[in-house]
């Protein structure tokens, strides 16, 4: 959340608020995975990287599109939570030298910030249904499926890169 | 994770890193619920977050166990992305006046903790059973089932809380 919080005095507005945090938050993203991109030597975690790149793209053009429905103009607020998650995840991706390790950390920060995001649209959309728009819950409730399916993924490139080092 | 991310080289390196972050966090997190059980009003979630400050401080202990297990000191490094999450949830604590819109904010901040903890805890267990060490994986997996449990019951309060609402 961050600055702001002293306007915030009904649902309407915790609402309007934690919206504005999850668009800085999905646009923090789309500046963070090119990186992580770049880091990683593993063929199936570049694609899947680049193709929650792409997913993440749309998620702030679905969140552009929440705001428009609810009549507020899209904005962002800076999301120290966020804003700490990625910064682990930067240090990480420029630090570790072993590709076996650097992989390992780089699944491990991506999942933190799909819980990150998963927590974050889990309140939204039951905000939205507290609020009556079903319509914009409808549309979060998309991006929801799309964070959650890809830590999905990134769990099991985590176990088929164990069982390859195993094998 | 933060510091000292120079001195990872090995997945034991990695593992020990991360254990010493979700060591931070969660005496962060011993820190900051008593804060969150003040605000309340609400006596339920009063009750739910006392049982699991409860559980938190048995957490750090887990966490110490799992340490001298391993045979390393027990030692915490500063974690951006509990201390973003923690000044999110300290912010609106602080500002929101009105009790049931608080009570919302107060659970979606509890929640983005929970998460953040769930998605460490699932990489932590996945990298002790990586090393051999299912003895470790055992006892971070007690911690995971409580922080999953505790997001679980914080959904029912806001469902609880949303009802009685529209009742």
């Amino acid at each position: 959340m961050g600055l702001f919080t002293k306007d915030i005095k009904t649902m309407n507005d915790l609402f309007v608020h934690q919206l504005k945090d999850i668009y800085y938050a999905e646009k923090r993203i789309v500046g963070a995975l090119p990186t992580m991109i770049e880091k990683t030597t593993s063929p199936e975690l570049r694609q899947a990287f680049e193709k929650h790149l792409a997913e993440t793209k749309n998620h702030v053009k679905r969140v552009e599109q929440v705001f428009q429905m609810h009549g507020v103009e899209a904005e962002a607020v800076t999301c120290p939570a966020i804003d700490g998650i990625i910064k682990e995840a930067d240090e990480v991706a420029g630090e570790v030298a072993d590709k076996k390790v650097l992989d390992a950390a780089l699944i491990a920060a991506a999942q933190a910030v799909e819980h990150y995001e998963m927590a974050r649209y889990g309140t939204l959309i039951a905000w939205a249904k507290e609020l009556g728009r079903d319509d914009c819950a409808s549309v979060l409730k998309q991006n929801l499926v799309e964070e959650s399916a890809a830590d999905k993924k990134l769990t099991a490139i985590a176990e088929t890169r164990v069982n390859r080092i195993a094998a």
